[in-house]
C-alpha cells in the first residue's frame, strides 16, 4: 500500500459518496415541487423528475459530457468523451475518470430539475421529454464548457465553485424561459386579480425535500473539491451551512415583521437561497460575508418573487427566484466579497467585471437556448396541455392515475373508528 | 501515524457510512411498500419493515452470522461466531470484525424486506414475526454461506459482486413462495376478472422510498468493495447509475409508447430493477453492457408482472419482478457480460453455467425454505389475516392505529379556510 | 502528498460526511415531529424546526460556541472564540476549526429540536423564538462547556462520548420544564379522563423522521470520533445498530405480549430510546451491554409516557421519555457496564457516583435554566398561544396556512375517477 494510491482511493470515496447525495438532491427536487404544486400534478412532477434522472442521464452519457470535457475547440465545445471513448487524458482530475462523470452526471440532473418546477401542472409530457433531452445533452453541456471545461469564460478567469452560475443561474434563466414560453396556468392570474390556484398541496412534503436538499448541498459544495486532501472543505461546509441558515432567518424573520407571520414557504424557498448564493463562492469568500451573502439571496429570492408577479410570469414552485435570483447574486457576491480579488477586500472591479461577464453568458444562453429550443419543440409536438388535461391534472392525462388514492372503504373504516374511539 | 493505520481508518469509515446508506434503504422500503398499498395497511407494512431491523438484526447477531461466516463445515454451513464470539480468523477482510458485521447486517435485513412485501396486506402478523425470524437467522445465512462464506457454490466460482443471486434472486423467489403460500388478498382475483383492490395509496410517499433506496444502493455495490482503495469503486457506481437509469428510462417509454401514458409505479420500479440487475456484475461488466442490463431488467420486470397477473398470484408490491426476476437475469448476465469470462466477451459457456447453477441453487433454496418455513410456521399460528383484520385493515386489527387521522376539527376549519381565501 | 497531510483530510472528510448526517437529523426531527401531531398544527412544528437550523446556527456561531469552547473560565464557561474569532489553539482537534464547528453546530441544533416537540402545539411561536435563541447561545453551550469543554464535569471524569447526558438528558428535561411551563394542550386531560386529542396525524411522515434520525446516528456517535483512524469506529457503528435494535424490538414484544398489538408510535419511539440511551456509552460498553442497555431504554421510555399521564404534564412527541428517560439512563449504564471503570466488570462504585453527579448536574441546569428562562421570555411574549388560535390550529394563526390543501376540484375529480374506474 503507497501513499498515492491510498490518496486515490481516499479522493474516489469522496466523490463517490458526495455523488450520491447530490443524487439524492434529486429526490428533494421531486418531493418539493410535488409539496408545492396541486394534488391532481403530483404524479407528474415526480415523474418529471424521473425523466431527468434516467432520460438526461443517459443523454450525458452518450453526448453531453463529451461536448462539456471533451477536447476544447475554439473555447466553446469538446469534441470527444462521448459514450466515455476517446482520448481525455487533457483532464486534469484527482480522481478516474469514472468518478468524475458520475459526479458531473449528478450535476447536470440537478439543472435540469430547476426548470421542471417553473414548467409545473401545464406542460405537455413528451414537450418535457424533448427538452430534457436538450438540456441534458446539448444546452447545459455546452455552458459547462465553456466555464468548467477550459472553454472561453474559464479563460476570463470567472469563479464559479461549484456552480451558483452554470447551475443555477443558467438553470434559473432557462426556467424563466420556460415559464414565459409556456405561460402561466390556467386560472392564475385573472382579471379581478384574484387567483383561482389553490395553496401548496402539502407543506411537510415539501420540507422533506428541502431537508433533502440541505443535505445533498453539502456534496455539492464541498464534494466540488474532487479531493478529499483539499485544505478547503471544512471552510466550504461551514460558509454553506451560515449562508442556508442566514438565508431562512432572513425570511423568516422578514415574514414575521412584515406581515406577522412567518411564511412557510418563504422560509423553505429562503433557505434554499441561501445555499443557492453561497454556491460559487464557498470556497473564495469569509465566514461574515458568507452570512451576508445568504441572508442578500432570501430577501432577493422575496422580491424576484414579487417581480413575477407583477410581470405575471408563473412559476409554481419559485425555480427563477431561488435559483436564478439567488444564482445570479451569489455569482456577483464572488467579486465583492472574495478574499483574494474581491471589490471589498483589497481587489479592483476587475473580478467583480469578469464575474458579471460570465453571468450575463451563462444566463442569456440558458434562457435563449431554452426559448428557441422550446419553440423548435412545439412544431413537433405541443408544448402545452390542452385545457382539459390541465383542468383534470396532469397526473390523469399523462399517467392515468392519481397521487393518493383513498378507496372508499377507508374512510368509511374511518369514520367507525374514530366513532369507536370517542367511547 | 503509519500508512497501515491510515489505511484501516479509511476501509472503516468507508465500510460504516456505506452500510449507514443501506440501513436507510429500510425507510426506502418501508414508504415504498406503504406507497403501493391500500391506507389501510399503510401502519403494518411500516411495523413488519420495523420488524426486519429490529428483530431481525438481533436474530443475526445471535445466529445468523455464525452459519453464514463461522468456520466452514462441508461447504454447507458455518459453525462459529454466534453472538460474534469465536476464532473468525478465517476471515479476510480488510476492515475490523465488527465492521463486517454491520454491513453484513445491512444485507441481511434488506433480504427479508423484500418478502415484507409480498405478503402486504393479508399477513397474520405473528406468523410474519416468525417468518422474520427464520429469515434472518437461518434461511438467507445458509446460502449466504454457500456464495460469500466459503461453502460450495463460492467453490464452483460463481460471480455475484454485490447479490443479484443471494440478496435479490433469493429474496424475490421467498417472495414468490410466501405470495403463493398466503393467497392472494381478498378482491385481488374475481370471478369477472375485474380487480376490486384500489391503486396505490400514496405515489409521492412511495417515491421518497425509491429516491432513499436508489441512494443506499451506492453504499450497497461500491461499499462491497469492503476497501477504499478498491479501484473498482468509481467503475461499480458509475455503472450502478446507468443502469438505474436505463432500467427507468425503458420502462418509461415502454409505457409511453405501448399506452400511450408513462406509468409512474412501473418507472419507480423499472429503476429499482436496473439496480437490482447490475448488483451482481457491477464490478464486471462494461459500461455499455450496464445499460443494456439495465434496460432488459426493466422490461423483465414488466413481463413478470404480467405473468403474476396471469397466474393469479399477488405480489402486491412487485416484489418477485423487481428482486427475482432482475436478479436472476443480473446473476445470468454476468455469464455474458463479463469482461473475464462472459460469453460475449471471448469467454465460454463455462461462466455462463456457473452462474445459471448459483442462480438455481440460490433461487430454490429460497423458495423451498420459504414454502415449507411458512407451512411450519402455519402449524403454530395462522397465517393469514382472518377475513375481518383484512377487510377492516392490518393497521386497526394489529396495531389499533391508522395510518393518517384527519380530525374532524381539522376538516371543518379546512373548509371555512378555504372559504376565506377566495374571499 | 505527506501522511499528514493525508489523515487531515480524512479526517475532514470524515467529520463533514457525518455532520452532515446529524444534520440531516433535523429533517428526522420535523418530520417524526409533524406525524405525531395533529394536520392543524403540521407547518407549525416544521417552522419551529427551520427555525432551530437557521436561527440556531447563527446564535450558535455568534455566542454558543464561544460560551463552550473558548478559553475556560473557572470551569464554569469559555471566555472567547465568539464568531469564530480569537485565539482558540487550547483545542485539542484532529481536524480544522472549521469543521469541528460545523460538527458542534449539528449538535446545538438537535438539542433545540428535542424542545420543540415538547411544547408542540400550543406554545406562542415568538417566545419559541426567544427560547430556541436563549437554548443555542446560553443555555446548552455552558453545559457543553463544563462536560466537553474542558470545565468541571470533564474534570470529575464524567465518561459521555456522544451526549446521552448533555444532548438528550439536558434536552429532555428543558422539554420537561417547557411542557410544565406551558401547561398541557386544551383538552388533553379532561375532568372525565377521557382526552380529545386525536391520534397522530401522519404515521407514515413520521416514520420518515424516525428513519432518518436513525440513519443520522451513524453519523452522531462513530462521527464523535472526529478522527478517522479511531479504532473505536467500527465497534460505536454496531452497538449503535444493536442498542437501536434491541430498543425497538423490546417495545414490539412489550406491547404485542401486553396489549395484543405492537403499538406503532411506541416501536418506533423505542427505537429511538435505544438509539439515546447507547450515545453516552458506545466507546465504553460491550456488545452485549448495548443489546441490554437498549431493551431497558425502550422499556423505560414506555414507563416515563405512562408517568407522564399520572402527573398530567402532556408532551405530546415523547421527549421526556425518549430523550430525557433513555438518556439518564444511559449516563447511568456506562458507570455499571464500562469495560474500563464500571461496576459490573470490576470497577468500584467511582465510576458511577460521578455519572451520576455529571447527571444530575445537566439535567438540573436543562430544567431550571428552562423553567427560569421562560418565566423570564413570558414578561415580554405571552408564552402560550391564545385558546383560540390553538383552536384554529397553529398553521393558520401562526404561518397563514395549512399543511394539506387539497382544493375542492380534486376531490371531484377523484371521485369521478373512481368511478371510472370501477368500470
Amino acid at each position: 500500500m503507497g501513499i498515492e494510491e491510498l490518496s486515490l482511493g481516499v479522493n474516489t470515496t469522496w466523490v463517490v459518496l458526495t455523488a450520491a447525495m447530490i443524487l439524492l438532491m434529486e429526490g428533494g427536487f421531486a418531493l418539493l415541487e410535488a409539496g408545492f404544486v396541486r394534488y391532481k400534478n403530483n404524479v407528474n412532477i415526480i415523474m418529471k423528475v424521473f425523466a431527468d434522472i434516467t432520460i438526461g442521464t443517459l443523454c450525458f452519457y452518450i453526448i453531453g459530457f463529451g461536448l462539456m470535457y471533451g477536447a476544447d475547440l475554439g473555447g466553446i465545445v469538446g469534441t470527444n468523451g462521448f459514450a466515455l471513448t476517446g482520448d481525455l487524458s487533457h483532464l486534469d482530475i484527482p480522481i478516474g475518470l469514472e468518478t468524475f462523470w458520475l459526479f458531473q452526471c449528478a450535476f447536470v440532473i440537478a439543472v435540469i430539475s430547476i426548470v421542471s418546477g417553473a414548467v409545473a401542472e401545464r406542460i405537455n409530457f413528451r414537450a418535457y421529454l424533448l427538452y430534457a433531452m436538450l438540456m441534458t445533452a446539448v444546452i447545459y453541456p455546452i455552458a459547462g464548457h465553456w466555464i468548467w471545461g477550459g472553454g472561453w469564460i474559464a479563460l476570463l478567469g470567472v469563479q464559479d465553485f461549484a456552480g451558483s452560475a452554470v447551475i443555477h443561474a443558467l438553470g434559473g434563466f432557462s426556467a424563466l424561459a420556460a415559464a414565459m414560453a409556456i405561460g402561466p396556468r390556467t386560472g392564475k392570474f385573472t382579471a379581478n386579480g384574484v387567483s383561482s390556484i389553490a395553496l401548496p398541496s402539502n407543506l411537510p412534503l415539501a420540507s422533506v425535500g428541502a431537508f433533502l436538499l440541505w443535505f445533498g448541498w453539502f456534496g455539492f459544495n464541498a464534494g466540488s473539491t474532487l479531493s478529499a486532501t483539499d485544505v478547503r472543505i471544512g471552510h466550504i461546509a461551514l460558509v454553506t451551512m451560515l449562508s442556508a441558515a442566514s438565508g431562512g432567518a432572513a425570511t423568516l424573520f422578514y415574514t414575521l415583521f412584515r406581515h406577522n407571520r412567518s411564511d412557510a414557504p418563504s422560509v423553505i424557498n429562503g433557505s434554499l437561497a441561501g445555499l443557492v448564493g453561497i454556491t460559487a463562492g464557498c470556497a473564495f469568500v469569509s465566514t461574515p460575508s458568507a452570512i451576508f451573502i445568504g441572508a442578500v439571496s432570501g430577501l432577493l429570492m422575496m422580491a424576484a418573487t414579487n417581480w413575477l408577479e407583477t410581470r405575471r410570469i408563473d412559476d409554481p414552485v419559485g425555480a427563477f427566484p431561488v435559483h436564478a435570483a439567488a444564482g445570479a447574486w451569489g455569482t456577483v457576491a464572488v467579486g465583492l466579497f472574495a478574499t483574494d480579488g474581491g471589490l471589498f477586500f483589497g481587489g479592483s472591479f476587475e473580478l467583480l467585471g469578469i464575474q458579471l461577464i460570465g453571468l450575463v453568458a451563462l444566463s442569456a444562453w440558458g434562457f435563449l437556448a431554452t426559448w428557441f429550443g422550446l419553440k423548435a419543440i412545439g412544431l413537433v409536438v405541443p408544448l402545452r396541455s390542452t385545457e382539459e388535461e390541465e383542468e383534470v391534472g396532469l397526473d390523469i392525462s399523462y399517467h392515468g392515475i392519481m397521487a393518493a388514492n383513498q378507496s372508499h372503504e377507508f374512510i368509511q373504516y374511518h369514520n367507525q373508528y374514530e366513532q369507536t374511539e370517542q367511547k
